[in-house]
């Protein structure tokens, strides 16, 4: 049988999964991407994951390595720059030196890139030639899909929707910007945010849930009260579906793109997130984009790393 | 020698010009749209235009006529969608039905999407393959050009970037959201800012440049005051680059793209307007994108829309 390696690429651990051409995921492993040391260093840990899962398909074809990596990515030669948590790595033709190393085909993808390419070809977005991912989770990522393929811009960073402003005088962002969507609703900066409205709320559930224990304050554990009907809880996922909604907004404007697909952990909170996202959506955008506008959870999940970065050799 | 016809539809008039394939006006009609009776109405203004100018050219061959139309067009047929300001006009099939009674081939585009094609083909865009065209006027309108083609989106109505939100609780804008640029910029809007906080400021030469008159606060007053050292004057087109600048930002961030060209009556302002916005964007975007930070006029000024339209024929 063919298979397919998916390689997520993280700052501390690399995922790599068989998955067949159907996106059924096979067989996992996860090692210590040894990020610290350098991007050879990252190679041999690819290499060794690679010869791992194979020794599990003796027989079989490996079709090819897809490698979804933090960072801008160069296809030509499946460039990685400078990606953030990966230190002493500057500009490093990653797929060419894996390929070189397994000997097969390595193709290589901005992970946000690779979720959406995932979601595509095994996922929410199989039957759409255009949507816009966005995963919410420490960060805000977005990977758009344009007539069929990767919306990359002039080198390779496009989709960067974490980093829409939607108030120019908002509070302050990693990236230097103020007001970036991902300043209100990025995983650290939502528990802040609710640490300072839990002050006011002695009645929530939320209280009892974390213990007095500020750092158990995780979405989890929001939608464990909203889930319970907590009035707090289910007003936070409110306002923070309105900052989304407000940001995918411009986006839809600007792309002429109907469809979002939502990932990422914070996507956990489902229905309470999604239908203010939705209903925000609706309202800000122009008039001849509101019959089409649609809020769809991304099927992935858990496995959206390795199954997106093998997608990019399904394609 | 070979000519195109441009056409600039707008609600009142038509403007039609006589181009050479490098992009040099030659002849120009105006006449009105008749665009209140409705699109055969238009169709035949239209062609009295493309006659009128045609006598002028007796022995040369016509390529074509381009045809920048408000509303979103389908590129099937020429296919324009409810047109604002052109009442009794649904979806119309505009190219195919000018093609047929003047015998020549027809291009429609949107408007400002016109404007960017002729930037990039007889303007400040002639060596670039990717660029934001942004309109600054009544509207605030956006044109996107990537890889060398107009970004369309899902239906052609991508590139609104004047409804992209800069302040989520913002002014209310004619689109029904808050906060758009367009609310902030847009001239009317810009005006209303203007005469407020004209108030508070008793030196300013505007007020003698007025004398008065609310009606008379337009760009180019400002610019004249502006010009003449008035700080007030100044200062208005720096917070009115900030506006602009932000917006600009989210587009760049969400396109990978690092060239913006600017036109439109509001951009004759100059320097202290396109400083404001270039300094504004380098400040908000990703840093990756920092560097590639251009911002350019538009060349095309008071014939861009004869011009854009016949670049549509160019291609």
């Amino acid at each position: 049988m063919n298979y397919i390696i998916g390689i997520d690429l993280g700052g501390t651990y690399i995922k790599a999964g068989s998955v067949s051409k159907e996106g059924k995921l096979l067989k996992e492993v996860s090692l210590p991407s040894q990020g610290e040391i350098g991007p050879q260093a990252v190679v041999s840990q690819i290499a060794k994951a690679v010869d791992n899962l194979r020794s599990e398909h003796a027989g079989d074809e490996l079709l090819g390595v897809g490698i979804g990596s933090p960072g801008i990515v160069d296809l030509d030669g499946g460039t990685v720059k400078y990606p953030p948590n990966l230190a002493n790595w500057k500009i490093f033709r990653l797929g060419e030196e894996v390929s070189k190393k397994i000997g097969v085909r390595a193709e290589v993808e901005n992970d946000a890139n690779a979720a959406a390419v995932g979601e595509q070809k095994f996922g929410a977005g199989k039957d759409l030639t255009s949507f816009i991912m966005i995963t919410l989770g420490t960060g805000v990522g977005g990977g758009f899909i344009v007539d069929g393929k990767v919306f990359r811009g002039e080198t390779g960073g496009a989709g960067e929707l974490g980093h829409t402003t939607i108030n120019m005088d908002g509070p302050q962002c990693g990236c230097g910007n103020r007001g970036c969507v991902e300043a209100y609703v990025g995983q650290r900066h939502l528990s802040r945010r609710v640490a300072e409205q839990l002050k006011g709320h002695p009645e929530s559930l939320i209280n009892k849930l974390i213990a007095g224990d500020p750092e158990k304050l995780e979405p989890k554990v929001i939608s464990e009260a909203a889930d319970s009907g907590d009035q707090f809880a289910l007003a936070v996922w409110k306002e923070t579906g309105t900052y989304v909604g407000t940001a995918v907004a411009s986006a839809f404007n600007l792309f002429d793109i109907g469809t979002l697909i939502i990932g990422g952990g914070v996507a956990k909170a489902g229905r309470p997130l999604f239908d203010s996202i939705e209903a925000t959506i609706k309202e800000r955008v122009l008039s001849s984009l509101k019959p089409r506008v649609k809020v769809m959870k991304a099927q992935l999940e858990n496995s959206a790393g390795v199954l997106g970065a093998a997608a990019l050799i399904a394609e």
